[in-house]
């Protein structure tokens, strides 16, 4: 493979002749060459939308020349679109505070920059990746901001992936009163809606970003409109609403705010086990469950036993709650520590959120399209349960009181009989009184 | 001991004379003898407020009379003040839905109401604890709506612990650029705050009750406003502002509004837990560490090293937050559970949420009182290693350029000299450039 | 309330007069009165235990006079037995070391030692809590020894509470080929015995003390023979095969061993949660559910619905799981940190270690006595679901093949058919094939 | 594209021409298109394994002629070799069991086979993808087998990537009594060790594979040798003592030793998290930090500060070590559900347990390679550190008891004097005394 040399302040370093990253990306391959995890797309992209709004920023303020801001802002671009990645290799495992992949940036632009202008790789004179495309920042600021960008626009992303459809009426999974299949059902989408409803109140939080803060969050080796300028053309660029953040020493030093969003992505996952749960529970059978719902079949469901299907769709859906939830405890891990002025668990929790992101809002898209569309009641079934179940009794409670309902109640269980039998052996309700109080379509709502 | 004879729909069962609940807590002491976990006291309280609620808006819709009313509220305000907490023995380890904790308040209530009109205890004739003092009601909305109300008060209660002082310029643990002691505290200070807006967010879904539901959400057996007027009752009692739950299935069916507080409980306890490391680290020494903050002394600090002092309430408080971590995980896993129309994690969930409440209310004012308003500056130890640091040298970066700067740093780290003798030896700065540059003072923030 | 001066190294300090302990003691209760939770009653019978063991061990080793050491075992004798559990009222929010409890249990036993002889409280000049009880030793040596002679007592007493019982043939909840119920039985069984053996192999970690390691490991102010002398004694005052750690260094600096240990009881409770899980599926009911197992009533069900009766038992036992998992977060948070010669996380690991075990101890016993137990068989429903299962189809593919007997499937299911009428109608197999070879009493097990 | 047409028991669907893979993998593309993570390489090569292993046995057995047989195996090898991974897409995020994988796995091998007998894509009749590869299996039992083949493997390799090298005596991050470099040094490889005999400890359960058990446990349709005649097979090809699960039940409807083993692997980050935190707190600096060890210098540290060297390894370490936990929580999510005969969180689980090993084995090394092997002392700063260390007066213990050492050492800090000044001015020791008893030298061991 064809090299060039370049050099940073350890010394030179051999690089892929055409590759557009430097020595500081070169040296992290061979330092970090842990696993295959690479950043993630949505951060890349992020990054370039920083790097883009920075430039501006600084033209605008007198810092650096238009010409290289233009440039910057070209070569940006291509990092925003996707063209670029070839050249950002680097794991997620390294410096805590993505310091390698900021400037893994820095070099992919400014060669580019110097590339689009004529000139040759590995040349800094005309763009330099620290003294120019890096102009006013420093990694402890930048990668936050881009990981508040990334989060903030995956999240934006998947606010309507949501909708189920349902019935029946257990308790302790043993026969309680009856409700109807649009409440059982109202009960998911509010649950649903209440998960929606926390991710958007955490947006704002996330909207704020570190940029201005460089090193320590004091903003040295910045003008003093750097940060809300460059939050201001970020905000242009993306359409959603960033701010500069307003105290930069704890948007260096903690993720608090992105820890807390996982929270409620974890709180969103609780709730989707549990309707994922519910709905293969409803659709056990064909003949000896629940047999409730019908769930489509959409594959074989068994390579041994013929004619097989199952839950599959459930079962993809509770793994990736599994997952987010165990991506939320190594957030909750990397966020707890940090020393100082630099939380550096900074690469681990954005890989984790927007994994977190990625599953949830493939994982509900492909439920709904794979199972909830296509989901059917089985009537007879559910029919036949509501007429046998003994807890239709507790519509007795105003008129007989609890103790006398028991008793009607364990009779019929211990004598496998209806309510109605066991009732008037008893004595306790006339027949008329029982036909007009025990009526399924009179218990599913209060009563004056 | 002596005993009575109570009966309930089991069969008859001894329970001590004395003893103001009956038969189903008596039963429930025989087959839950595990652990020594109690229902906590602010849950008891709830149920007291619960239902002394219910009773008024039972009369005030014609359910039950009033003089039965006002017997099951004088009783019911005993329980609230706690006079009869010895009658409420029942572990957490019960029933999932906390079904025997409700039972056991409306026999208490039960009980005391017909003692206090003259009666004998165990004769259920005048008040009985399912017909009047459970009256509209089932543990499956009682049982939630008091964890609601022991929760939000808790919550309440603690927005106002918290405060803290402090310095200095670290990342990756490595020198830094400087920054002031004020800017540093000012970093906590937002941490925190976004900690207290953030559990302020998650009330409103707190304040939101089961109570009107019944047995699986439909209200069966309740008047269409026992709902709304019992939450409104609430409201009167506790001074916040419960409400009726728009929907009352989920309501019952799952925990997500207290996974999500439960989310932002670990958020602020991963703050903490910073906080406290930071404030640790920086009192390290005496004469061996970075000894830039003095913390009080309160009590010796080795049973076997003389003289020794430990930053001890950093280490108290760093241990509840790993409890609130792990409190929040078992949550968690009770949250995502649940089946149907219930879920009967109950306990455990109210359990793990007022133990975090109470350890970080606790915690956070024990750490005020004994640590943080004790805390004061080292200034000739924070004064020696500002003027040593090398990163002083990141000012020249706008005048000299990245690569100069970091060969006068290399420079000056290899020879053990200072950065000025450095810098002039290589000849890239005047040494009056360099005085006027390189001052600490002009760099805690940016410059035009 | 009488009280009597104190002093240390800090001042005087008022203690309660008749009080066992003193000056440290009350100062940690004024610093650390967080929450409610007090050191669990077998830490402190544990650090009796070494009291007693290294005042045994210092005598032999002409440390200290044989009188002051009888004294001291009798005083430490009393704090085995529990006598004077209400002189430890310190809390476990407190140092991270246990520093604290450790001087409250020198000061006990130095009072305690004294008034036996006839002195009075508050002289240490018979016995003195440093010098004297305390002698060759650290609390960062003797905390974690307790914790380890506390965990070890309490996990093997526990190793003999598992049993079950019960059937049947479903995977992804869905109907599949048939087994016998002791076969699903089994199953359990095998879970149970694994949780039991590496339970089993974990306990030789947890019989490693760090006693005779004093403040940082090295053993400083400690005869060379004390650490094995005193692990020598605990082991003949516990029966149980505890020996000295062969690195202190380890021992005292983090807890991996009980980390390890943790992680053990979380996959028991793993384990437990999916059996108890599989009872309360199999029970539900009784006439709406799949019926297969009756549990045991044990209490009335609902306060709501009479006669209902619920897996309270499955309730309790998958409730205390979630805990147990919450814990074992609780303790990879604090083990994974510490810092140097030092975790300070102990009070905390050590209280989350035997609540797990007490918990799981207790409520496997609770499971088995009011569950397990009293499980009976639904025959009927069994024998039901077994002549109506399409998954006997299963036994075909040897004779036709994958693909016919999905056909011979799926007709059935889409016609409400029985197999035997499928396979017929399609030709596939004759009558007398079908009868021999779909007989679900060949088809639990394999076959030549 | 061009496509040919496949069909299965759902009717007939278009698959790329050139796809070895058939029908049922074309439907789980369309149906589980969720994410980007396909299944590790390391289950497909034990797929392939287990393939071949099955084919040979049911040569032996008479239940497939040799040549079929041979062609199975031929192509088996290929999938083994990683030659046809391209032709398995498949997600993680599908069936819970992953049935469609192991499905997958059969028509690749299946129509391989077929290519090389020279016979057409899609035909199956010469070799059928169920009939004949999947002979006497079912996904139930054959995936968690692969599952323990590809994490026995994974663990094995990774036995022997530990070292480490270091100093000094903090506790509490407080000055405490000396130790050696080698000492502390000791505690790590202690722990590293001890980590390793845990992983070791829990491999027999990863041994023990559940194949022959078929869809629910019982071995239906499976020849009485087949399981312990295909394990024999898969030890023969892995050179790993693989073996038959003594029950299969539980090998199919539970991960518990997977659970435990993820356990181990959590116990094992923990105790990496404190080793990397601890170097990089003795590394930090270099002027205003503890400065005791000098990290390697691999990479700029900083964008904006030049010549910033930081210590990237410890925060790639402790990254990892995060997500390690974080897998653990989300294998213990899935690990304690699953219903019955069937633990449906398979492909999950191994996701995670394969992630978990594949980042510490890399970690590991990398730490060692460019971290570790590099580590100096900084000798200068540790004695100056230890000159001034005034928890030197621990040794007077023994002379003149605790509480006057407790006077030395106070007077000693509050006078900014050296002990040594301080104790001869209180009159407590003679200078002869003071020299020969505080030696650091002796203070490093016991002593009689």
């Amino acid at each position: 493979m064809a090299t060039r040399q370049e050099s940073d302040s350890m010394g030179t370093i051999e690089v892929p002749a055409d590759a557009l990253y430097g020595a500081q990306t070169a040296r992290s391959l061979i330092n970090f060459n842990i696993g295959h995890d690479v950043m993630p797309r949505p951060l890349i992209r992020a990054l370039g939308i920083l790097k883009k709004a920075a430039a501006k920023a600084n033209v605008a303020l007198g810092q650096i020349p238009k010409d290289k801001g233009d440039l910057i802002g070209q070569a940006a671009d291509e990092v925003i679109n996707g063209q670029l990645d070839a050249h950002f290799p680097l794991r997620i495992w390294q410096t805590g505070s993505g310091t390698q992949t900021n400037m893994n940036t820095n070099e992919v632009i400014a060669n580019r920059a110097t590339q689009i202008a004529g000139g040759d790789l590995g040349t800094k004179s005309l763009i330099h990746p620290n003294d120019h495309v890096n102009r006013a920042q420093s990694s402890n600021d930048t990668f936050p901001t881009a990981m508040h960008i990334a989060a903030a626009e995956g999240l934006k992303a998947k606010q309507s992936e949501f909708e189920a459809t349902i019935k029946c009426g257990r308790t302790h999974l043993m026969d309680a009163t009856p409700l109807s299949c649009g409440q059982e059902f109202s009960g998911f989408v509010a649950q649903l809606e209440a998960g929606r409803a926390r991710l958007a109140q955490g947006l704002p939080e996330v909207f704020e970003l570190a940029i201005g803060g460089t090193a320590v969050g004091t903003g040295l080796n910045t003008h003093p409109e750097f940060g809300q300028r460059t939050a201001a053309e970020i905000a242009e660029l993306t359409g959603l609403p960033f701010v500069s953040a307003e105290n930069k020493f704890a948007a260096l030093a903690c993720h608090d705010p992105l820890v807390a969003v996982s929270g409620n992505l974890k709180a969103l996952a609780v709730g989707l086990m549990k309707i994922a749960n519910d709905i293969r529970l409803l659709g056990s059978g064909p003949r000896c469950g629940l047999g409730e719902l019908n769930l489509p079949a959409n594959e074989p469901g068994s390579s041994i036993m013929p004619g097989k299907v199952n839950p599959t769709q459930c079962e993809a859906l509770t793994m990736i709650c599994c997952q987010v939830i165990g991506n939320d405890a190594a957030i909750t891990a990397g966020g707890m520590q940090g020393h100082l002025q630099l939380n550096v668990f900074k690469p681990m929790i954005i890989h984790n959120i927007l994994h977190s992101v990625l599953l949830l809002a493939d994982g509900c898209r492909s439920f709904q399209d794979h199972c909830v569309a296509g989901l059917e009641l089985n009537r007879p079934a559910i029919e036949e349960h509501l007429r046998n179940s003994l807890m239709l009794v507790t519509s007795l409670n105003p008129h007989i009181g609890y103790d006398k309902g028991a008793a009607v109640a364990k009779k019929a269980h211990a004598e496998g009989s209806t309510l109605r039998e066991a009732a008037l052996a008893l004595g306790y309700v006339s027949a008329e009184d029982f036909d007009r109080i025990v009526d399924p379509s009179k218990m599913i709502g209060p009563s004056a």
